[in-house]
């Protein structure tokens, strides 16, 4: 992509917003644009992230045999009052339509998925079973604030599972467990399994917590073993649940993914059963796991960047490349990147000096920085810096390729 | 995917809404799922439709040079009052926030993306700008009908464009109206481009019009050009307006996209300007062009079927093979296929019967069915056949693999 053609505008000012430098950063950058408080656009380096995010999250979520769905924001209030949710869940957006019904938007989807696996589930030969959806979720927030990392409006991951008993639903929580740990370290966030309040059908859920200052949550880190501790419920451990020992050290974190054992909590209200090996039925077992792509996007940001801008993790980085011409041009070799598959975000833009153009290529921290100008040109090469490194190094453009797939 | 694993259930019985048919084979064939009136759920096979009809109109709007946005579903009222549409946009669903704030849900994004462009565009070195999104979007319809053809939540593209005069408009628009014609070729839905109402700048509008029984839309097309004219204009043209022949046919149509020339519409109110080439302020010249996804879903059945079922375009299906097995195992074919690429749905079912499973294949659509049986297996070959076609073909099992890519 020609820089000159992308449509972002970095700011010089620095947002008014200062409580998540995330939002920030990402709105310097040209990646985000707030609308109003906690509804955001995402402009096309946004968008980038934001569908890297989403590919590693489906990819592993496969790869944990979850079934991909899609179900409406638009929820009927019949299916919130069957739970109680209608009244008691404290964020929930309701609108009336013009058929004069009430729906919710939904926050979570335990009310829309449980009568849908009904259709379903007849036997435990339909059990085990998974399903996710990446989907825009609605929160009524009465204050939005810490930028993305908490809105209104935002795309999640939620993972359903069904089965015939407990034992089997420990098993799959376990797998997914493993799955969310390999998520955020694809992502550049390392997280801390964190133990938290439980609802009633189990004594706790589980939270992914990644440690920065514009984080809402206090965590107790097992300096030992790693696993953490909701400060909400820290009261009751002496010791760590994992290891037994009682060193702990105390964090911020933001949540980025939760997992929680729902037993029959929705199978009941639906009436969601199946018919057992012995021709009996029983209620259904179900968990949930959800992510928020949104968050994590934020989260990424807060634990990723320096004083100059944003340092993208690669897997993520809205593109691979950031070609930089100074006064020489670089088209040749703009192409020849693209053609070999490389993401190229091609600085190709005649009004800019080239400290502007260093300044913003730090800023929006696409990992590999390549520079061609009049100096490198003089010996045949260009000049290449890492995102994350302070090195320069000047390559051959005939060994260009054959050192980048190195 | 083995279909004994797959989220899906097909029906015995016919929905009993009957006003459109897509409605009733998607349910039945287990792709969609009612959750309300104009409220559905994508199931898996649902969802894979779904995910490739979005690719191949995110490749055609890359080739006009789109770039990609996501915009959010909440819009404050304030953007809405601007241009006095809150009031009088007939199908706007509103909702207040627990901080007092109105909100509509958008089921468009002029409003939104006027002011955002304004935050870019400053001169004519700026202009042309093609902007575009795939985003769920919400209508307050009084009642909802036709299936998944006019729902209250659907997936849409929009996209916008922003010029520096009406010839650049002008010129684009035509590159839209022939992306658009490849985009419905693409899906398996001829479309004709029909004359219709053009708001104040324009004297007409473009809609892409497919014939369908359940369309809601009456149209005349020139019997010798291929034009159309939408019934709500016709009374004005006595001739074709391409060829000037009188001779038309009166058919019921879908409408499946629409363009559309906004002119000053819409950066008049948001006071979207530019600094053209004489320093002098002009305001921004605009375009949009929408595709309903979801509609176009439904379109892509009630013209790709036959009375055992769906026949879903190549393109667009949800699997390319539909492998069988009868009596005996495809197990080892299964992973043949898989492994070289192809989309395979395996129904491996012990508890079905040959005839289900054929019916159900039938049902279902897949482009291409492949039937392992011990009657094949005699002459180490597999039975072939054609959604569309009604010759059954054998092929040796060592063959099969570059039959299938020949």
């Amino acid at each position: 992509m020609k820089q000159s053609k992308l449509f972002y505008k970095t700011k010089k000012e620095d947002s008014k917003q200062t409580d998540a430098l995330s939002h920030a950063l990402l709105t310097k950058a040209g990646f985000i644009d707030q609308l109003s408080a906690g509804i955001y656009t995402f402009l096309p380096l946004g968008l980038k992230v934001l569908k890297k995010i989403e590919e590693i999250i489906r990819q592993e979520m496969k790869a944990v045999r979850g079934q991909e769905i899609l179900m409406p924001a638009l929820n009927p209030k019949e299916n919130w009052n069957q739970t109680g949710r209608w009244e008691s869940f404290d964020v929930l957006f309701k609108v009336q339509g013009a058929n004069k019904k009430d729906y919710a938007l939904a926050p979570t989807h335990e009310e829309i998925i449980s009568p849908l696996a009904k259709k379903v589930i007849l036997s435990y030969k339909d059990l085990p079973l998974y399903l996710f959806q990446i989907q825009t979720k609605f929160r009524n927030e009465l204050r939005a604030k810490s930028g993305i990392l908490r809105t209104r409006e935002f795309l999640m991951k939620d993972l359903y599972s069904f089965h015939t008993d407990e034992e089997d639903l420990e098993k799959y929580y376990s797998k997914v467990a493993e799955s969310y740990t390999k998520i955020f370290n694809r992502l550049g966030i390392e997280s801390f399994k964190t133990f938290a309040s439980g609802g009633n059908f189990s004594k706790y859920s589980h939270e992914y917590q990644t440690l920065t200052e514009a984080g809402e949550d206090i965590i107790y880190i097992c300096n030992n073993c790693k696993i953490a501790i909701n400060k909400e419920i820290k009261g009751e451990f002496k010791k760590c649940p994992e290891c037994g020992k009682p060193d702990f050290r105390e964090e911020k974190a933001s949540e980025v993914g939760n997992i929680f054992k729902l037993g029959t909590k929705y199978s009941l209200p639906f009436d969601l059963k199946f018919t057992n090996k012995n021709g009996e039925e029983k209620p259904v077992i179900m968990g949930c796991y959800g992510i928020g792509l949104t968050r994590v996007l934020g989260t990424i940001v807060e634990v990723n960047h320096d004083d100059k801008g944003i340092v993208w993790p690669k897997e993520v980085a809205p593109f691979d490349i950031h070609l930089l011409e100074i006064s020489e041009s670089a088209g040749k070799i703009y192409k020849e990147l693209e053609d070999e598959g490389f993401g190229v975000l091609y600085d190709d833009r005649q009004d800019k000096s080239a400290g502007e153009k260093f300044a913003e290529a730090d800023l929006i921290g696409i990992p590999l920085r390549i520079v061609v100008s009049s100096k490198t040109l003089e010996k045949d090469s260009v000049e290449i810096k890492r995102r994350n490194k302070e090195k320069l190094e000047l390559v051959k453009i005939k060994d260009l390729v054959k050192y980048l797939k190195s």
